[in-house]
């Protein structure tokens, strides 16, 4: 059974991301239709070798669309999700709008596929730094209950969009040449500098944490299903294009040793286990750019705790973190 | 008083640090000499506008040194420091050599300045990331206690020496013109990209854990005088130059409120206190950078636990992490 697709967003990073992934995994489309703001409508994007032209994004362009997948900012998927669901749609929308919506599904296929099912015409993708997170957490939480949870993200600019690339780039090259550079998408130098602040240049939130803190917190909570686990992050922006490492501290009610954390992470879906501390092996972001898969390493027991664990996670933020997830739900709409 | 100077290990990333502090700190020199390795002997280096020509270390090097300054590695300072302090010089030493030597006293100044009058000869300087976390540490271990510490650092490649700052250039630079260029330094790419291992290359220690970790754990005890407080470190090496940062995430045994840590780091020694949340103000290691003091910022309490308290912790690690602090035992030795 193929289904007509509309690609929202298409000219972004994850947009982009989007098409290769539903290139790549062979995705059954019927038609497909790639729309964006009015900035970018007219432009080409190619899809199995085809040129397709960028239309702009409005109140018709759902007719006869099986699957939209949004990755649009916040109040445009506000505002086109619902129209695209009541033309017939099925939204898997990679924005913040609905996430915490009690109506709207939150899902990742790892670890919460039975939610999909609920959908009332929109489903939600998490935020990137929670689904690898997640995706890692499912086989502990499963075997062993987490009761909290201390994490800090090293997170790719590619999360923030196109022009967060461009900036790491112009910016490093002017460190390396010795001049300085101001600049416009980050509220201070990226290049060869970590920012505790995601997202940009917004006021932090309830006990100074910023957006993205919160939503792991609240997101972990809600796709786990379990409102008692605890947990505090501090997300920090690192130099890197694409991929999110994660220093994952753990708390479980019973106690794992690391050999059977890894165990269990080796079978667990979307996971690869890279580790093997005699041989000096783990993750990098660097391996996990353009993978689908979420890398665990450097899992450790943590002595400072009774039942403690220390993992390494690290995914491509733009495939598994927002396009391939959303896929992956389309997959399992049809 | 002034005192007779060697440096030690002049040439390295450390050791011309230890020569710009000890020029600006205005340290009271008598005479001065800088000492290295066969290979860097013979260059010359700079102090106060005069020009000294680098001398090969060897056994008579410290007759009439009464303070020397070591940062050579490991191996090289456990066989020259003794032989140093048996000419009568005091040596502070960089290395990890003599940390947990119960002869040698471990010293942070700002946290247990006491402990120098103690010594047999040499003295340890503590690690470079744990040096920044114990400053911050203090005043809340003083007011608070202390219980457990869950810390991620995100440490610059100047920690490694001058080759790695060289390789994250070189690396750099290819990265951003499209082409591979082959790791020497570090095992895996550090541009743009976070590698969990530090040191390079060197077998994991038990559990997993690596060297620095594991030294996070040990000196942080020491330094605190507290064998109590549990601490679990993940050490991250970052793309950038210098400067550290750390996320540290604090369980105390008694409630501090986000405003008390604030008031409390404000007067605290060596601190510098740059958070602002409602403005978006918070340090970063390009502020570090240059810097002698340990800036601290994202303060929140952490909401997973009952009395919990999570920080943002910023500081030059070829300064406050290595040179400043071993300047800063000498001055206390005059």
């Amino acid at each position: 059974m193929a289904a007509n697709v509309a690609v929202v967003g298409a000219t972004g990073a994850v947009g982009q991301t989007m098409r290769e992934v539903l290139e790549e995994r062979d995705f059954p489309v019927g038609r497909i239709k790639f729309l964006a703001s009015g900035r970018s409508a007219g432009s080409e994007v190619a899809f199995r070798g085809k040129a397709y032209t960028v239309e702009e994004l409005g109140e018709g362009s759902f007719e006869d669309v099986d699957i939209a997948l949004f990755s649009i900012p916040k109040d445009l998927s506000r505002k086109f999700s619902p129209i695209a669901a009541r033309s017939g749609a099925v939204v898997v929308d990679n924005s913040n709008a609905f996430r915490m919506d009690p109506e709207v599904p939150l899902v990742v296929p790892e670890v919460n596929a039975h939610a999909i099912a609920d959908h009332k015409g929109i489903i939600a993708n998490p935020n990137c730094s929670t689904i690898q997170m997640v995706v890692a957490l499912k086989p502990i939480y499963d075997a062993a209950g987490i009761t909290r949870i201390v994490v800090t993200t090293m997170q790719a600019v590619s999360g923030t969009g196109r022009e967060a690339i461009e900036e790491l780039e112009r910016l490093s090259r002017a460190a390396l040449d010795g001049t300085q550079v101001k600049p416009e998408v980050y509220p201070f130098q990226i290049a060869f500098n970590c920012l505790p602040e995601i997202p940009n240049r917004k006021p932090f939130g309830p006990g100074g944490y910023t957006e993205e803190e919160i939503k792991m917190v609240n997101e972990t909570r809600r796709i786990l299903g379990d409102s008692s686990i605890q947990l505090t992050a501090t997300c920090v922006r690192v130099p890197v294009f694409i991929g999110h490492s994660e220093t994952v501290n753990i708390e479980t009610k019973t106690k794992l040793t690391a050999e059977d954390a890894r165990a269990l992470l080796a079978k667990a879906p979307g996971v690869r286990v890279v580790d093997d501390p005699a041989g000096g092996v783990y993750p990098t972001a660097l391996d996990a750019a353009g993978n689908d898969q979420t890398l665990v390493g450097r899992i450790r027991e943590d002595l400072s705790v009774e039942c403690g664990l220390n993992l390494w996670v690290v995914s491509d933020n733009l495939r598994k973190g927002a396009a391939t997830n959303a896929v992956q739900i389309a997959e399992y709409l049809l």
